[in-house]
């Protein structure tokens, strides 16, 4: 979408310690990626919200088609009856989808659901698709749009629909269906740590929170900037639930017919929803080089139509040099002055702007700014193009360090549950938990956090339950969360 | 999907000759394509069929991208109330539309269609990022899902779900948005031409079958194997209906507001259908290299496991100087027989096939068989890959030749209305046409063709109507079609 000119100048956006959660909204707005539709719940992504959805795919795509993962496609309708043959399932889903009634002018005979997830559209099919061990393992993706009707929504982080992959396989044995499970779960830690410079807490959900439908739901958890928790990505060990329910058996080597093991795994459009708010400042968005439409702007300055065009053909010239090297590159030579253009990238948190103006054109040099640091530096011409690359591998660095470092300061050790309902706040606190639903439902009902995870490769250590004050030898991570 | 062993051997496809219909659906299901869901209507394409659209997004996408269009994402739902504001619209769309009028377990006040297209949805959003004329061109895509509720459905070419893309575009002037239609049905053309290896004839279509609520559709239409015509894009001038409906007005530079001028265009999985019947024979599909998702499959050969070994270790090794260059290769090195592995790949159509036996090996040599011609070669070790690479530009070729003489060979003129209706049973019957919808609607309930275009670029050359015999200086294609 073309920039309307010179109006981004007056809007101001809301600073995070005044309100977190319109700043949020001003950053989605103002850096022009998504808005509210007329439907309710349902967003328009914009053409540059989308650039980084179109980012994020291409990255994750690879990397599952490095597992052997191909992507198919599964119609958009579920039968209601096929959404019911799993018990969790369906308790899970039940009260948040959306039914066709009628189409093509009559009543159906039976209502369709709009996809809130595949398992039971998918799995149906593959009971027919698996007939031997040989047709195993199963690796299928599908990239599509997932409607969930949700009372409150807010832009990427939960809206009516979204957009999504959701990966499905089928495998021979429990061992290996497991192992899947987990190294689906570590793709995702890599790309959110690598891709979007975001740490992250890999470990396992509790039964209450797990996927309806699953035996164990594994999921990487993320800080965000106001110390809320934001769930990044989660991979499910489906057991032989959804296989015992949808029939999906094989023949096995052994010439025993036995039910297959599965797993689903899936992140959405919501982790744009973390990327603003894992990097993001007061003055906008900042993106992540890996993940940012354009990696460097370019704004030519000059008052006399020879000095405009002088640096215009310098920022040709510079551009051209980038793109040769992979940089996503924008000139931004809009007949307006620099100040506006300045502030609209900066919120659009582009990770380098260049300045070129009559000075830095006699000087063989030109002004670069980073978007993470704000720090300006005049760079020679000879060499820029390695300096600029290398300016964008820092940021990439810096802005992963920064998210870390952010998240260690609010991270702590609590036992005392006072203590806790105060920490919580804006924290991850890690405390012992003996294990029990009632606990976790008692945590939650009087503070609204919940336990994010049990994290992976915890060394067992005798403690006290933060609740109930019975033994425990379990860690977890405590956090309110989007 | 892991492909099961050996039983590919047994099925065998339908000659075209004996059932045209058969062999398709043999053709699909065979080679791996897709299949009919539990879902009325809906299909699930499988990872082989979905490659093949996956190659054809992203070559159309960076088409789209040179044009300066930008992606984004609108809702899957429309309010009824925005389908109905432009008339002609809602007349072609109501009758076809899937209705969900439950969510989250209530009643909604306003039912939501399924979109079955985007212009209303899209428009209604436009004219609130559109205030001057600053803001124009705005060019839009969408890569999405869309619900047209059918009765008959045929497997890509007619499905009630099918994937595709929308391009919504919003001008300042009528000629700039006539051009930019324009400009996108040869996008079309050149897709089809140079990438899908299928001539396709530019035209407009009549006013009956243009688009429910453009003022003026062109399309492309191309010749199938059994002489009928498939419509294998469109792109709609929509002058200022939808922008009156929807107020998408903007500020031109003269002070003055004005309504702006429209465009969409789109194409679809259906495309997919049209590869197979182009090029299809009756061992099954043949694809264009630059749509097959592997252009060359190799296939080691050895009995004892020395001579395996050694195959599949020069199997690799070509492969990977073949990977370097660009080229996707699939090694099929499952432990069968080869004959039923050349059988399976010749049904999926892989241009190139590659033999390396003991013999091969022993003379520095491999058979290379093409799938178009059935041509067997055998090429020395030294110079392969170009030759690979040369062999897979003359098919690439070829089958854009191949397909133009035929449809060369079945189109033919014709004035007498009794010899029309003999020959339009598998040609394009190029017929002059007095321009009235009665004598259109006339031969379409006589004979069941339809106007298929009215080419671009004809000379005005006098003659009478095939049916009622008028003077009429316009010639039009006649043909049954998909």
């Amino acid at each position: 979408m073309p920039v309307k000119q010179d109006k981004s100048e007056q809007k101001a956006i809301t600073p995070r310690s005044k309100d977190y959660s319109e700043w949020y909204q001003d950053v989605v707005d103002q850096a022009e990626m998504a808005e509210h539709s007329p439907v309710r719940g349902c967003m328009v992504i914009k053409p540059y919200g989308y650039a980084i959805w179109e980012l994020m795919q291409k990255d994750l795509d690879a990397r599952f088609k490095t597992k052997g993962v191909q992507n198919a496609y599964f119609p958009l309708f579920i039968p209601e009856s096929f959404l019911k043959r799993e018990e969790q399932h369906v308790e899970g889903f039940a009260p948040e989808v959306a039914v066709v009634t009628h189409a093509g002018g009559a009543k159906l005979d039976e209502p369709l659901v709009v996809r809130p997830t595949s398992e039971t559209i998918m799995y149906d099919v593959f009971s027919r698709w698996i007939h031997s061990y040989r047709d195993l393992p199963l690796l299928i993706n599908q990239w599509a749009n997932i409607v969930r009707w949700e009372m409150r929504t807010r832009l990427f982080l939960r809206t009516t629909e979204f957009l999504w992959q959701e990966g499905h396989t089928v495998h021979q044995t429990e061992d290996e269906a497991e192992d899947f499970t987990k190294q689906m779960l570590d793709v995702y830690r890599q790309f959110a740590e690598e891709v979007m410079g975001i740490p992250v807490i890999p470990g396992q959900k509790t039964e209450s929170e797990k996927f309806a439908g699953a035996v164990r739901t594994y999921c990487i958890e993320a800080m965000m900037g106001d110390g809320k928790a934001l769930q990044s990505g989660t991979s499910h060990m489906l057991g032989q639930n959804f296989a015992k329910a949808f029939n999906v058996k094989f023949l096995d080597a052994d010439g025993k017919e036995k039910f297959a093991w599965q797993t689903s795994w899936g992140v959405s459009t919501r982790l744009i929803g973390g990327l603003i708010m894992a990097h993001g400042d007061d003055k906008g968005l900042v993106l992540p080089p890996k993940l940012a439409p354009y990696q460097v702007v370019i704004i030519p300055i000059g008052v006399s139509p020879e000095e405009i065009e002088a640096s215009q053909s310098k920022a040709q010239e510079i551009a051209d040099q980038l793109e040769g090297e992979g940089v996503r590159v924008k000139i931004d030579g809009r007949d307006m002055r620099p100040g506006p253009k300045f502030f609209e990238w900066e919120k659009k948190g582009v990770p380098v702007r260049i300045e070129i103006g009559p000075k830095d054109l006699a000087n063989n040099s030109v002004m670069t700014v980073r978007r993470d640091t704000s720090a300006k530096q005049v760079l020679t011409e000879e060499g820029l193009i390695d300096a600029i690359k290398e300016i964008l591998d820092q940021i990439q660095t810096n802005l992963y360090q920064k998210a870390l470092n952010f998240r260690i300061e609010h991270t702590l050790e609590v036992e005392d549950y006072k203590k806790f309902k105060k920490e919580v706040e804006g924290n991850f606190v890690l405390s012992h938990w003996c294990g029990s639903a009632e606990c976790e439902a008692k945590v939650k009902e009087e503070t609204r956090a919940t336990i994010r995870c049990i994290p992976f490769g915890q060394a067992k250590t005798p403690g006290k339950c933060l609740y109930c004050g019975q033994k425990s030898d379990t860690v977890v991570i405590f956090a309110k969360a989007y």
